[in-house]
């Protein structure tokens, strides 16, 4: 097998489905990206893959669009590539996000700039918010985006209009890293009166889209792409958002995905402020200026030093079994009351699902206490 | 004894201290008040509160102060009225409240006003804030005060320049209910610059004080207001304050007698609410409507109607007694573990307070769970 080939099977893969999409990834799993594209093509693979490539299974134009990336100077990053980063889609409370199809990882990412992926998420923050900024919020957007690049963390949003705007152009102009995450093809510089932006991002930063050469932006897309920004960064910043907005979706994503939720305040008196104000109130860090993100950012860093939480066969599980499971500490045992506590849930409740989860041999007990199985730590 | 007698011995022994006094407190409710007031006078007393009154004892202006008051159409309020409002100035996490002086509950208020103060603060939020408050600052406490008496709730405050005038204003320009608490005599209009407006407040609100007349303000008895301002109301809202304010000392008090603490939270950009992101950061409600008081002062008073802890006499519990002990519900029972949990300490440590406590008969076990002793719910 040539590396070509192999990357040309990657590309026609990131075209033939809408992604993410988790029968495909599954059958690239099992048999390699070319069979899978060879399977594809011939139309031997099960009922609801063959479903959702039937539109597109017989457009091929993985070479064109690699060399149109490589023209760009470009590259497509897949699982294959050290760059590729660890991307921890599904969480430790990962329950709500492997219940939707955006949760699963994307399958490969279009991208242009001359900065590593995986050198640039060891240490990003992502800055988003409403397209509709205040003066006040751009200029917040803007503060936090200085004070984050010069202390190394790159700024991660989504291009957009205002708050996303305000913050890769501070970034930019304190010649900080930013990293411009699309939700149409890397070539689609959207929105228009941003392309001369998004082209000095691909330049000196990075260009991102897990959609193919000429895929248009929409409204499903943009949501996919908000799951991206949040999972690429280690905190996702909400600087001004209404109630029900895109910045709120990739809040959202983020506390999902077990990443750190913050909100800047603002005047009580502006809209622009309401979505955050409710974020704070659900338990997002209140922030107000970049040393706390980069505090917060230092703290999960930490934490992700820690032993992690080992990645099990969950699926089989119940969701309270899953909810006690998830209240065990990765390291030393717990009572079952203190397990109560710790799921939120009635201490009569817990007995059942810790023996359930003995049974399946992902905890044990010792000396009144229980916790995780020796071989799952 | 005749009741003007009376009155003249609590007008007497509410100058013949700084207020508040724990040793007067504790004579006046051994001996009453007309025996309390002969034994100072006579310098009968213990050597503590020897100390502390032989500067004023042989000072009594009882009548002229009750006369003053009477032509100002003012009140001296005590434990004797009906009036006298149910301050639980003890608070059931108390262990800090008890240990300040200024914990304790005010001998005698001395109010100028046409309403009662039992009724005021059964529906009564504090706004505060600082004296310097921005344009931003003085619109929020408007909003929040002319929001809060169109809902019927009381707003109280200290009658200081900026987010306390601003709420008194609001209040009375909406025809509600404002009260006015002093760190000086009631006959002491301070700041100059609030005659008018204090003036007013005695007229239509409530202007009280724990300092007889003539008493000037001063900085330890600002200190000591706040916390009546904290106890009066089931709220206190901070608007806008500095790091270390006086807002800020308002709101531990009502955090330490175990009121809600809110505040409004601003641009980032503004060091007026610094203190209010500091405060939402350590637990206060972020609050951006007098919709969101209401609401929270509702809860506090369906909180109020369930089962009270009980009052008993605890002075001589240790600390982590007293921990322990508060942690139980006042209903029902918990294991040690959640006790542990509950008061914040190592599970080991709680076995022993809690065999010190059932030995008090305060708790008893039942089924490896403790709970109050019957006696004392």
């Amino acid at each position: 097998m040539s590396t070509n080939a192999r990357l040309r099977a990657w590309a026609y893969l990131s075209r033939v489905t809408e992604s993410p999409c988790a029968e495909l990834a599954s059958l690239i799993a099992d048999v390699g990206p070319e069979e899978a594209a060879q399977r594809i093509r011939r139309g031997e693979v099960g009922p609801e893959l063959s479903r959702r490539t039937e539109g597109r299974r017989e457009l091929d134009c993985a070479a064109e669009d690699l060399e149109l990336l490589d023209r760009r100077g470009g590259r497509l990053l897949t699982a294959d590539d050290g760059e590729w980063p660890v991307l921890s889609f599904i969480s430790f409370g990962g329950a709500p996000v492997r219940d939707k199809p955006q949760g699963r990882a994307p399958l490969a990412l279009w991208t242009i700039g001359p900065l590593r992926l995986d050198e640039v998420t060891q240490r990003a923050a992502a800055i988003v918010g409403t397209r509709a900024a205040t003066a006040y919020g751009d200029h917040v957007a803007a503060e936090l985006s200085a004070g984050l690049v010069e202390r190394e963390v790159a700024v991660v949003s989504g291009g957009a209009y205002g708050i996303d705007g305000a913050a890769h152009r501070a970034a930019l102009a304190a010649d900080g890293v930013t990293v411009a995450v699309l939700a149409g093809g890397v070539d689609i510089l959207y929105p228009a009166g941003h392309s001369a932006l998004l082209h000095r991002i691909s330049r000196e930063g990075l260009l991102i889209s897990e959609y193919p050469p000429g895929i248009r932006p929409a409204r499903h897309r943009f949501l996919t792409r908000n799951r991206l920004v949040a999972a690429l960064s280690s905190a996702t910043v909400v600087v001004e958002a209404g109630l029900r907005s895109g910045a709120a979706s990739t809040a959202a994503w983020a506390r999902a995905l077990g990443r750190v939720v913050c909100a800047t305040p603002g005047p009580v008196t502006s809209t622009a402020s309401v979505g955050c104000h409710a974020l704070i109130r659900s338990g997002a860090e209140l922030i107000t200026r970049a040393d706390d993100i980069v505090e917060i950012i230092g703290r999960a860093g930490e934490f992700a030093d820690e032993q992690p939480h080992p990645n099990q066969p969950l699926d089989a599980l119940t969701d309270t079994e899953l909810q006690v499971y998830e209240a065990l500490p990765g390291r030393g045992a717990r009572t079952p009351d203190e397990i109560a506590v710790a799921a939120g849930l009635p201490s009569a409740s817990v007995l059942g699902p810790l023996a359930m989860l003995e049974i399946a041999g992902l905890i044990e007990r010792h000396d009144g206490r229980w916790r995780l199985a020796r071989r799952s730590r």
